[in-house]
């Protein structure tokens, strides 16, 4: 049984968990949806009620039926790569590549439809209300007037970005930024704000969860610092343990959200309150194992290459 | 309780659908996701636990407490009207449309996620096998070599698009074309290939399915006839009724699917075998009901305007 890892050429992240594959002994195939057709070739046969289907990069094969798992890390656009790219060729290639993988029995990391729900930050919110994490009162608005009173109501308010830096300038740095209620709210109206009360916070923490597995690391901030992804603070990340109901709510909010890989960040208050920001379902893990030696590949590497109990011959069970 | 509409400004169906609802005396809200932000005010709430939302359009103002059910028609891309579109403002406010509505406690025909899957034909053959339909054996290929051995078991065989018509060119027809063992597969490397085997068909045959209720109609082939939807055969459509069997695969798979909603093309053999072809989640309805009289509409408006039976007040349940 194979892992298929659907990522692009460089990505150091999916060499690390390919690296913990091979200590475990699980077969692994690298695809780049951008390299097929062309490196990659794919075929699935619907026949007489039965499906078989294959993929095959570089001379290796993978039968659908030997799939183990699927892990979407950071897969190209289909067809890409292809001598004259086009959208229908892309759209083509889509429906052939993921039209054969979701028709096989596969776990996935994280799955597509589930992946593009919990990009959703309002619907996190939701969930993380739900789920019993502390959330900090949150208003999305095109109304320059509820923009307003939200921040007259809350005092320091921050205002972010919802769907993270613009596709068009995709190495722009949209930081979170501390606001006052004199601000001046007319551009809400021309495109929807996202504005949280702000919470002092002590620390960043960045909880990792693999499957149940849970990773939480915590780095001290600067007083008075707002957005802790720009700037160093000259604080490493060093591995926390994570409080009880902070491991109950995160139980409820991947089961709520089916997600296998999630990355948690929260602000910890002067109480050491653990506040919800967000979940990144595709979240970067590489800088938290760098930095604390937690073995958060090993753990994607392990949940992918487990066998379902209930799939495991009778004597392993 | 309100059911919202998500479409375009022009859409003859929809309008057909609006008229249903007013006979039945449900509320309704028309929106163009295009015209948010502008036209359309939204405001959604994450405080304390709960969450409230809104979404106001010409002056109508729709609570999401008050949402009964969203038809996602063919809505516009959120933001395409504003004076100074970007892909990072459309970005911003599917995040906060989209999110605010999967806040929403609501039915909806059908949710994105499921319509999103449902699209992929790779994925609709094999949940149509898993129904119980009769399906041509199909292959989807990259290798010229198994799209010509496919070729030679099935003797006639058809070629389609998975995805339908290129984006970049919408009005492009793409008929579905016979082509014999002999043809040139050579092109099949550069892109995947549909190839499907030919069911020789005395009719075509459009089942409408939504919620529990089905409408299928039947129009008689030319003999030779390869697809239905490009030239007129001079037969109408008429309604014909349901196999026993057929409705028991519909049941089966518009569960698996999840889908409120869904229209299936089946060809009919000279032995009066329905095979399926496709089933498309947002397919047309106005052109059978306008030539079968079928109510199509008054059961979609139904269904949206429909109260689940654990929320009917206890002496309607």
């Amino acid at each position: 049984m194979t892992v298929l890892i659907l990522t692009s050429e460089e990505d150091v992240t999916a060499d690390m968990v390919v690296a913990a594959l091979h200590s475990l002994g699980t077969p692994v195939l690298r695809l780049n949806p951008a390299d097929l057709p062309g490196k990659a070739v794919l075929s699935a046969d619907y026949a007489h009620g039965d499906f078989t289907g294959h993929l095959s990069v570089n001379g290796h094969v993978l039968s659908m039926g030997g799939l183990r798992s699927v892990w979407v890390r950071r897969p190209g656009e289909p067809a890409a790569h292809a001598p004259e790219p086009s959208p229908w060729l892309t759209a083509e290639t889509r429906q052939a590549l993921y039209g054969m993988l979701y028709s096989a029995t596969a776990r996935w990391m994280n799955h597509p439809r589930d992946a593009e729900r919990a990009r959703l930050k309002p619907w996190q919110l939701r969930v993380a209300h739900l789920s019993g994490f502390a959330v900090p009162p949150t208003v999305f608005t095109t109304s320059p007037r509820l923009a307003r009173e939200f921040a007259e109501e809350h005092k320091d308010v921050v205002v972010k970005s919802a769907s993270g830096p613009p596709p068009e300038e995709p190495g722009t740095a949209l930081p979170t930024t501390l606001i006052g209620a004199d601000a001046d709210f007319s551009a809400v109206a021309a495109g929807p704000a996202l504005l949280q009360r702000y919470v002092p916070k002590r620390a960043d923490i960045r909880l990792t969860c693999v499957g149940t597995q849970l990773f939480a690391a915590r780095k001290t901030a600067e007083p008075g610092q707002v957005d802790g992804r720009y700037g160093d603070t000259g604080h490493p990340w060093q591995p926390v343990s994570v409080p009880g109901r902070i491991a109950v709510a995160v139980r409820e909010y991947v089961v709520l959200a089916s997600l296998a890989y999630a990355a948690f960040d929260f602000a910890e208050d002067e109480d050491g309150v653990w506040w919800f920001l967000e979940c990144n379902q595709g979240g970067q893990f590489g800088f938290v194992e760098l930095e604390t030696g937690q073995p958060v590949s090993e753990a994607v590497a392990r949940w992918l290459s487990q066998v379902p109990a209930h799939l495991r011959p009778a004597g392993r069970r």
